[in-house]
């Protein structure tokens, strides 16, 4: 019985384009393209605007999910990719989102999940 | 200018009952359930299941997000739990789901998200 090994990129971005941040259907778009970019489908998804100035969207795809929480009146955007798959690489989604979101800087942890201790690793990103 | 400080709880949840994990309309209730003990609001939310064993599921609540994801023939789930409002207590969605899923054990880590470091603290759930 092998478990799965589920990578989990969590990722805060600052200093990025508020418009973008608050703009739903721009959100939406980078998510499915960031899907795409990592080799992904996606198959199903929410996005909704919370108040003036926050948005989150949730979407599943092969495997795995990505979230996001925009704050644009800080410039802010907190980022989850997550994956089961090997075939998928969540970093390509991981450089597609900052790079669209013209993020200035960003920390970004990942942790090894599945079976056993939750692993993690700082990268250099 | 205060940066929102966002409760991350990441929980490994094992042994689980099989039959409930495998059952897209009991995972969408209880995260309904769950969020609803939480004190938040469902705002939309998208379930799937992507083979004959591995369902996913998250939700968009007031100001955070829940995402599962189970794997009936391994008896273990991955769930995610995020908030960024006080109101809210994401203990509360924890131990419903993991009470819900007949979990024999689990695995849980807490990050603070937002400004700054992204900040850990192992839990003694």
């Amino acid at each position: 019985l092998s478990y799965p090994c589920g990578r989990h990129i969590i990722a805060e971005l600052y200093q990025c384009n508020p418009l973008i941040l608050n703009d739903l259907s721009s959100i939406q778009g980078i998510l499915i393209e960031a899907a795409v970019q990592a080799g992904a489908e996606v198959r199903d998804f929410a996005f909704k605007k919370l108040s003036p100035s926050r948005l989150c969207g949730v979407m599943i795809i092969s495997e795995s999910h990505l979230a996001i929480h925009t704050f644009a009146d800080l410039r802010y955007a907190s980022l989850d990719i997550y994956t089961f798959s090997q075939r998928i690489n969540p970093d390509e989604a991981y450089y597609y989102i900052a790079n669209q979101l013209q993020a200035s800087w960003s920390l970004v942890k990942e942790l090894l999940r599945g079976y056993g201790e939750i692993q993690e690793k700082l990268l250099d990103y």
